[in-house]
């Protein structure tokens, strides 16, 4: 049993928590609590480390008899959880890559370009709404917020595991080879003249989101096809970036359930 | 000037800052930044600190000439601020009341009716979006979390001062109010059959969403005219909360556009 906080793997969890940097060099990331480590795809998982009450639970005996994992005294458990309420569980999940084909699946295709996003909670409650609504993959560029930060992850409530991603290096260029695959793309801007309810989204299409401060940026908001418009009634100025990227994903699906 | 972190005010602050308890007493909630300064009607301004460099920036001069304020150190400002990067203005604005009446008009009125709302960025966000969508009243539970939260009124974007609401002791009597004046009510249930964009909501109507973690209880559910559901595809069991209280208000929005 794991019974120090200086243990050499209680330093290193600790440290793929908190920096991004350390989760990029190692290719790993960490997920808290039963629900996010037992829907981890099983050849994701590299280690696994439970409290001491945690392993004890009958609830989790069955399930956890099939993994290798490393007990962790409840104290030091709890001081190396980055929640207020520890759920016992801490994993070491490998991250996954997807070839950028993988976002599409021809007409049903249905991808989310984010640029900028700073909020790891806004990030990760698209990603979990985007699979809902039937998202195909999820590009982002490397100014958005860091997609395996624990509150990021967490926010996800599983959808990281299913939701093929692509962060790009230079966002313009990928944005260039989305357009070659005839995918229509939208965004969500001030100048945006047509409801985001009056386009037609049952072919292959793309919704561009910005920063929560900022909006998209001049430079990807030219290469739209279309700029939309969320119609907002009394003083309100702009909707939360999660909140405006669900509005366009589930009109897109709410016109393909129509049309299926 | 105020330069010590241990002025009565700055106490004072402090405590109407972390305490949900200490607002209530003195009627009262602190709001920060100058967004959220300038928005708030003038006759609910108490008192206004603002700090050093703020009074100096050009910017402000104007707007703040019309306002009596107290000058805060920037050292102090910054060590009382709620925010990691203290925009320079704080003020002590007086808590609305609105009578129930307030929340109704006639056949447009739409209200978002909540129960057991935990994280203050959730409800701040619902009220938010809830302008946008035109919400004409937000009614909730005194176990949902408090109204004027710093970082509740934080996500408001000042809609805090446009919407009315009402927190009811007795949430059960309350909806049975609600029902006299002909409002129909949906729940995002589990249990629903029918597609939230389903239901025709041109007239009077209402929706009520639970807590994040469990959903309504059974005895606030039961009072619901129609359980709708949201669909989700791929594997996700549920949305955040205000995602799905961001999809019902603007379906209501969308029907209400086409209709006008």
């Amino acid at each position: 049993m794991i019974t120090s906080t200086s243990n050499q793997q209680m330093k290193n969890l600790v440290q793929l928590m908190k920096k991004s940097k350390e989760r990029k060099k190692q290719g790993v990331f960490v997920v808290e609590g039963p629900k996010m480590f037992f829907e981890a795809p099983k050849d994701w998982v590299q280690s696994v480390y439970v409290s001491e009450s945690f392993e004890k639970a009958p609830e989790h005996n069955e399930r956890l008899a099939s993994y290798r994992y490393e007990v962790v005294s409840d104290s030091v458990f709890r001081s190396i959880s980055d929640t207020q309420t520890p759920q016992g569980v801490l994993a070491v999940v490998k991250m996954p890559v997807y070839p950028f084909p993988a976002l599409f699946q021809g007409e049903k295709t249905q991808l989310l370009v984010l640029e900028s996003i700073q909020d790891p909670g806004n990030l990760g409650t698209m990603i979990r709404t985007g699979e809902g609504a039937g998202v195909t993959g999820i590009i982002m560029n490397h100014t958005t917020v860091d997609l395996f930060n624990p509150k990021t992850i967490r926010s996800t409530m599983g959808s990281i595991y299913r939701i093929p991603f692509y962060i790009a290096e230079d966002l313009t260029e990928t944005i260039h080879e989305v357009k070659k695959q005839n995918v229509a793309l939208y965004a969500a801007h001030l100048k945006g003249t047509k409801s985001y309810d009056e386009p037609d989204y049952t072919g292959a299409c793309g919704f561009m989101i910005g920063n929560e401060g900022n909006g998209l940026s001049d430079e990807i908001a030219d290469l739209a096809d279309t700029y939309i418009r969320i119609p907002m009634e009394g003083r309100v100025e702009s909707l939360n970036a999660a909140i405006s990227a669900t509005l366009l994903m589930y009109e897109c699906n709410r016109q393909r359930r129509r049309k299926a």
